[in-house]
C-alpha cells in the first residue's frame, strides 16, 4: 500500500458516515418525503397540478457523498412550469411550514423554508420541473438535473473519492462556492472527481494545470469564460461551474495537490485549530515588521455574506488603490468580519499595513516633455503665476516638474476625512462607515478581541 | 521699432566690445604674432619645416564674436603633417614658453602653453597643418577649419547676432560645451546663428524644435546620431558639434527662447546674481518640504572638471539607483562641487532628498505564478525550511509571496556603509569617498558653508 493509499484510508475512516448515521438519515429522510406528500394532499390544489408534482432528494446525503458529521437534507419539490411563480411560492411555503413546523424562511432567488429534524438541516425548496437544465426559471431549478447527472456516474468507490476531494479541500481553505471563500463547491468538486476518476489523480491533473483550464465533460461549450478554472457544466453548456473560484484557490489546490503527492499525511486533510492571535502577539508582530497598519473599523451593513463580502473586496480594493495613488506603499491589505449571525451587529474591519503612514508636505508632479510646444506651453503658463507651487516648474531632462503641496500627507488622516467616500466603496459599506473608527499602528492590537483567528492568519500567512 | 528690437539694442550696447577693446586686442594679438615669428626663427629648425610652418589666430576675438570682456587670444601654430609628434611637442612648449615666459603648460590632448599678455588670457597651441578636417591627427587640428569656415560666413551683422545668442545662452546658463555644463559650445552657438541667418530666426526655430532635430548646412552627414540635437560639423561629416549639449539644456533653450519671443526683456540675458542660500534658508526649505535629505560630503579627487563631472554624475545616478531599488522613494538629487580651483583641495557633494529615510524590517517579496510548477516548486521548497523567511511563503492570487528582512531599512546607514563602493560609482569618486561623511536631514543645513549657491539653485529650481 503506498503512502498516498494509507492516508486515504485513514481519512475515509475519519469521514465516511457509519452505518449508523446512514440508517438515521434514510429514516429521517424518508419520514420527511412522506409529510411533504401528506403536506401536498392538504394543500387541496388543482389534482392536474398535483398529479404533476414530485419530490427529489437532491445534495450530497442525496448521493452518498457526504462528510460524516454533515447533516444537511435537501428535498426539492418541483411543480409544474404553467404554475404561476405567485403560486409556486405560496404552496412551496406551505408545504415547508407544514413539514418544518419551527422552521424559518430563507431567500434565494425565491423563498423556501428552513428547519431542523431529528438534528438533521433541512432544506425545503420548491422549484419549477424544467424539462431541461437550460430551460431553468431560478437556480434552484437545476439542481435536479446535477443531482441527476452525478448520481448517474457516481460508483460507490467515486464516493469514497469526493469524500477525500471534499475534506482535502476543507483542509486546504478551498472548499465553498460562497462569496466570502470563493473555492470549490460540492458539485464542482464531485465533477472533478468524476472526470478525473478519484481524487488522485485529479490531484496528479491539478498540480500539472497551467491556467487558465478548461474542463468540459460533456464536450458541449457553448461560450468562451475567461475565469482561471473553467468547468462546463455537463447540464447547460453556457455555465462555468467553477466561475466563482479565484485564481487565489486554484493556485491553493494546485499548491497543496503537489505537497500532499510529494509528502503524503492526514494534517494536510485535518489541519489542527489555530490559536487566535492576542493583543501581545500583534504588538509583537508590529515590532517585528516595522510597518504601520491602518484600520478602519465599523459595524458591518446587515447583508448576507454573499452580499457583504463582494462589497468588503471593493471597499479594501479602493482604498488600496487610493492610498497607493496618493503615494503610500501598500504592504498587504484584508478585509475581517466579526463571527456571529448576518443579522445580528457585528463589527467589520477594512485593515492596510503600510511601509509608511507619513509622507513629505511636497510630491513631485511630472509635466509635459518641453518640445510639445502647446501643452509645455499651458503646462508652464498655469503654473507660472498665481497658481505657482511651492517648487518649479523646473527641468528635469527635456520635461517641465514641479514640486507641489501633496494633497494627502497621513494615511489615517485621509481615511478619517470625507475623501474615503471617493475611492469606490460597496453601497452599504459607504453607508456603514459614517460611523466608523480609524486605529493606527499599535492602537490595532485591540482588535485582537474579537478578530484573533483573522489576526492570526494574518501575521502568520500559509499558502 | 519691436520689443526684441529693443532689447537686442539694449543687450548688443552692453555686449559689443567697444574701440578701445577691439583697439587693444588688435595691437596686442599683432605684438604676439610677431613674437611667435621670432620665437620660430630662434629655433633654427629644418629651413624647410620653417618654411611650412604658420600662424593662425582663431576663436571669437579672431572672428569679431566675442563678448565685450571675455579676453581670450588664441593663437595656433601650425606645423607640417611631416614632423613626428614629439618634435612638434617639443617646438610647440618652446615657443610657447619664448612668448609666454609667465606662461604654464596645459594639457589637452597634447601640451601647450597658456599666459597672460596685456591682460589677456593667451593660448599658444601646436597643431599639424592638415589639408582637409578629416584628416585629423588630434581635436586641435581641427579648430582652424572651423574658424576659416565661420569667418567666410560671418558679415558684421551676423557676428552681431552671435553675441546675443551667445549672451542669451550664458544668461539661462546653456553656454558652454564643457562636461559640468554640457550646453552650447561657441562654435555651435555661431554655427546655428549662421545656418538661421541671425538670433531672432534661431530662437523661433528653437521655439518650435521636436528633438531629436538634426541640422546639416553642408548636407553631407556620414553617420547616425541619436543626441536630441545634432549639428553636423560643416568640416567633418562625421561630427555632431552638439554631441555633449544635454536634452535638459536643449529643452531649456526651448523653454526661454518661448518665454523671450512671448515677453521680450533684457533680464534673460542678464539675470541678476542670486543669493547664496544660507543654513537658516536650507532648514527653512526642509521644514517646508518634509522631505529627508542625505548627503555624502568627500573630498572631491584632483582631476580637470572635464574628468570630475561626468564621474560625479555617474556616482549620483548609481545611488540614486541603489537607494530606489532598496526602495526609497528618491525625490530629487544633485551633485556639488566647491568653487575653487581644479588642483586645490576642494569638497564635493552627493545630494539625496529622500521622501522617507527609514523603512519597515520586513519587504514584500514577490514569487513566481504557482502554475510554473518547476520554478513554483523550486522557489517554495528554498524557503520552506532552513531559509524560512519571517512571513511566507503564502500565495497572493496566483503567486507565491514572501515578506522577508529587508537589507537596507536606514539609507544613511547604507552610504556608511562599504555597500556605497557596489553602487556603480566613477572610479576616482570611488577612491575618494573612501575618507566621507554622511550628513541626515537638517545636518546638510552645514553645507551652506561652501555650496550657498549650489543649495539656491536646488531649492528654488528655475527652468
Amino acid at each position: 500500500m503506498s503512502e498516498l493509499d494509507a492516508v486515504r484510508e485513514s481519512v475515509l475512516d475519519r469521514v465516511k458516515p457509519g452505518p449508523d448515521e446512514r440508517e438515521r438519515l434514510e429514516a429521517t429522510s424518508g419520514r420527511l418525503v412522506d409529510r411533504v406528500h401528506e403536506a401536498l394532499s392538504d394543500l387541496a390544489m388543482d389534482p392536474d397540478i398535483e398529479d404533476d408534482v414530485d419530490i427529489v432528494r437532491v445534495g450530497s446525503t442525496a448521493r452518498g457523498t457526504w462528510l460524516a458529521g454533515d447533516r444537511d437534507i435537501d428535498l426539492f419539490v418541483r411543480f409544474p412550469t404553467d404554475l404561476p411563480r405567485s403560486e409556486l411560492e405560496r404552496y412551496g411555503l406551505a408545504i415547508g411550514h407544514a413539514v418544518l413546523p419551527d422552521g424559518h424562511e430563507e431567500y434565494a432567488e425565491h423563498p423556501y423554508v428552513k428547519g431542523t429534524v431529528d438534528g438533521f438541516e433541512v432544506d425545503l425548496v420548491p422549484c419549477y420541473a424544467v424539462s431541461d437544465a437550460t430551460e431553468i426559471r431560478s437556480a434552484v431549478d437545476r439542481t435536479p438535473f446535477h443531482d441527476a447527472y452525478l448520481s448517474e456516474r457516481l460508483t460507490p468507490t467515486l464516493a469514497e473519492e469526493v469524500l477525500l476531494a471534499k475534506r482535502f479541500l476543507k483542509g486546504i481553505g478551498a472548499y465553498g462556492s460562497d462569496l466570502k471563500t470563493r473555492g470549490f463547491s460540492g458539485y464542482l468538486t464531485e465533477l472533478l472527481v468524476v472526470e478525473f476518476g478519484g481524487f488522485a489523480p485529479l490531484l496528479r491533473a491539478a498540480a500539472d494545470w497551467s491556467p487558465p483550464i478548461t474542463i468540459d465533460p460533456e464536450t458541449h461549450a457553448a461560450t468562451a469564460f475567461d475565469d482561471p478554472l473553467v468547468v462546463i457544466d455537463p447540464t447547460d453548456p453556457e455555465r462555468n461551474v467553477a466561475a466563482v473560484c479565484s485564481a487565489e484557490n486554484l493556485a491553493r489546490v494546485q499548491h497543496h495537490a503537489r505537497d500532499l503527492l510529494e509528502t503524503p499525511r492526514t494534517e494536510v486533510f485535518f489541519p489542527p485549530d489555530r490559536e487566535p492571535l492576542d493583543s501581545d502577539g500583534v504588538r509583537d508582530h508590529l515590532r517585528r515588521r516595522g510597518t504601520t497598519p491602518v484600520a478602519v473599523v465599523f459595524e458591518a451593513p446587515s447583508l448576507v455574506d454573499d452580499q457583504l463580502w463582494p462589497q468588503l473586496r471593493k471597499s479594501r480594493s479602493g482604498i488600496v488603490r487610493a492610498l497607493e495613488d496618493h503615494g503610500f506603499p501598500v504592504l498587504r491589505s484584508t478585509a475581517m468580519v466579526e463571527d456571529g449571525s448576518e443579522t445580528d451587529p457585528r463589527r467589520a474591519v477594512l485593515f492596510v499595513e503600510l511601509l509608511v503612514e507619513t509622507l513629505p508636505s511636497i510630491a513631485r508632479h511630472l509635466g509635459p516633455p518641453v518640445a510639445v510646444r502647446e501643452h509645455a506651453e499651458g503646462f508652464y503658463a498655469a503654473y507660472a503665476d498665481e497658481e505657482r507651487p511651492p517648487y518649479g516648474p523646473f527641468l528635469e531632462g527635456d520635461r517641465y516638474v514641479l514640486e507641489r503641496d501633496r494633497e494627502v500627507t497621513s494615511a489615517a488622516e485621509f481615511l478619517e476625512s470625507d475623501a474615503i467616500f471617493d475611492v469606490g466603496l460597496g453601497t452599504h459599506v459607504a453607508d456603514a462607515l459614517s460611523q466608523r473608527d480609524v486605529l493606527v499602528g499599535a492602537e490595532t492590537a485591540t482588535l485582537a478581541d474579537g478578530f484573533g483567528p483573522e489576526l492570526r492568519s494574518y501575521f502568520d500567512p500559509r499558502p
